[in-house]
């Protein structure tokens, strides 16, 4: 097999920990306007409409749109499924960006450091640039460079947006690794486009531990990003 | 004024030192191969093509194709200049990529990671992302964001190019300050989009010393990247 030179990653779920980021910042909101909401349970209906939201772009019903935009809508429908009126908004507009102040899982700064040193790290994310940097500069994610969803101009798992990534790297698929904790994901780098495919487990990724296994044969399956590094030679 | 918030480069040029790079890289491959060119008088005519290979892309006569294209064919001309044939396609491949491999200015990593702990720091350059991202892991430039000409389809200094570059930091123009060691391009970067700008002196650019001086106001003018750092309290 021909050496790995890129090291693409997902990031919602796999780098970061979007269900707390998301639970404290409404939480927080909620008590300042007198509303009682359950941060978690919110986060997790904000999220449920994230697949749907890029099927009308992916399916060509709709054209691109920065995930900014679609999460915004998709406040929208959280507040009017739970009957919430008494956020601003000003308000609604802050809370958005609660998806660019995400911490990352206590693994993700050290490892993807590591990597970093051996191989180019970029984002594979559907998140938007604007995102994907706000997130990194508050976080310390050192990445080489920002790709996904806004630079491609397609959602994953679109097989445009992987074997644009590749092509933007000026790379062959096969030198390209997608890094990930969820197997759709990977199974489309790897069948649509060619990709080598890394597993990373987040069992806490929807809050209560659950499993979070491969369901296919992947190049490396690893405990977290530290582990990933070690598994490299980093 | 509003705060500025993200610093876009200029790179060949402000960042690195293409002319020295390139005939350095040419100067060797010709002694493998038994020829004599003179590396510096080399890397002017190649970087001579420059502006009319992009013109052809910015006046709509060519679908845009990213820089290392552009290069690619500039250099054959070049030889066909010279009446140069004893190189290979190999070679020439090879020697395309010393765009890749440029070496910054002595001051470069040190100013732009000092200017990147308050500033979102990113390329706003005609290069292409690979290239972008081979030359910053070579040389330890600590990039944010890698934006330009194929990220937003548009080559310097069309306005769009500088537009969009700030559309996808989600920033408005007031926000974004250019540096450049190019009167042109902060000209247009300001004209055409409302940027902020800032100058940076270069004089060895073009080999032997010469002038290299602001021609109009700008919100910066610095010795180097250093002293910018310096002047924007880093």
């Amino acid at each position: 097999m021909p050496e790995i030179r890129a090291l693409l990653f997902d990031v919602f779920g796999t780098v970061v920990d979007w269900r707390s980021g998301v639970a404290r910042e409404v939480e927080a909101l909620a008590s300042t306007r007198g509303v009682n909401v359950d941060g978690g349970g919110f986060a997790d209906r904000w999220r449920a409409r994230y697949q749907p939201a890029m099927e009308e772009v992916r399916a060509g019903r709709r054209p691109f749109v920065p995930l900014d935009v679609l999460h915004r809508e998709n406040l929208d429908g959280v507040l009017s499924d739970l009957g919430i009126s008494a956020f601003s908004a000003n308000d609604l507009d802050e809370l958005n960006l609660a998806w660019h102040r995400l911490d990352p899982w206590p693994d993700s700064v050290e490892g993807i450091t590591r990597l970093k040193s051996r191989f180019i790290v970029g984002t594979q994310s559907n998140g938007n640039v604007a995102l994907m940097v706000d997130m990194a500069k508050r976080a310390g994610l050192p990445w080489d460079v920002i790709l996904g969803a806004e630079v491609t101009g397609h959602y994953k798992p679109s097989p445009q947006s992987y074997a644009e990534a590749c092509r933007l790297l000026a790379l062959p698929p096969e030198q390209c690794m997608l890094v990930a904790a969820h197997n759709s994901d990977l199974a489309a780098a790897r069948e649509a486009c060619g990709m080598r495919t890394a597993f990373v487990a987040r069992p806490f990724e929807y809050g209560a531990e659950r499993d979070s296994k491969p369901t296919s044969e992947y190049d490396f399956v690893a405990r977290d990003l530290v582990d990933l590094a070690s598994q490299l030679g980093c």
